[in-house]
């Protein structure tokens, strides 16, 4: 049985990675329309003319797709679940367009115990969305909370 | 005609505000399913014996939210449409939960002319998002292209 990964099981340099996602060009605006109705990610037709040339994802879309690729393919389960702390330097250097296929390499730059809760843990990731041509369409570093080994 | 603010109507000290927004329960766990599904973003019943003791948003509905309400409402309308740059400093200091009403403050904390293109600037802004209580339930800075008035 795989109880799942504990702070002790993470150590700097590691690295994971998910498979390839399809960005589907209706979900694209669906998600743009609720949260970023801007008109570069809700309309095709001004999207022709905007500097992009066709239609772009909300970087909040990249974000949740890259959040979704993280926590359910590149990092492996948790022990008792983790917990997002925060997240630093998003940055979308690279627009992506409906039929992208992202993926998400995950490499972890630091741990450290918690000072406020001995019995838990700090990660601290590197995410790198790509798309198909090893384009980097998103990165972002984040920190999550999870639980030290009892006997620890 | 209100042509929308260019980089020459923004200064720091601004300051903008969105109405509050309600989330709903069903739209939170239907989110957390499609991106981020941790038990305590999904299960009712895991949530309950979680730290949180009830099912609480993930930070990326938050962020995408506040996103919602800093651009159809916070901001004013930008001439030319404005385009997101990055994110600095995402930080979810207290837990969402359904039927939380959120609203987001916004503040110009920097301006500049872009060194790459003469004819943009950029605005950074902090946006603070409260609940119903005035608790702060998200920070996070950004940093937004938008065009210069043609005669600048």
């Amino acid at each position: 049985m795989n109880e799942g990964h504990y702070y002790e099981d993470f150590a700097v340099g590691q690295k994971f990675h998910s498979r390839p996602f399809r960005i589907e060009k209706d979900r694209m605006i669906a998600f743009a329309e609720e949260f970023d109705p801007q008109p570069q990610h809700v309309s095709e037709r001004t999207a022709a003319t905007s500097q992009f040339g066709q239609l772009v994802a909300s970087g909040w879309h990249t974000a949740a797709v890259s959040m979704r690729l993280f926590v359910n393919e590149a990092l492996p389960p948790l022990a008792g679940g983790g917990q997002g702390v925060g997240v630093e330097a998003l940055a979308w250097p690279h627009p992506v367009r409906p039929g992208d296929e992202l993926r998400v390499e995950t490499e972890v730059v630091a741990t450290r115990v918690s000072r406020s809760r001995r019995d838990k843990g700090l990660v601290t990731v590197r995410n790198t969305t790509l798309n198909q041509n090893d384009e980097v369409v998103q990165t972002m570093s984040t920190t999550f909370m999870v639980p030290r080994r009892h006997d620890a």
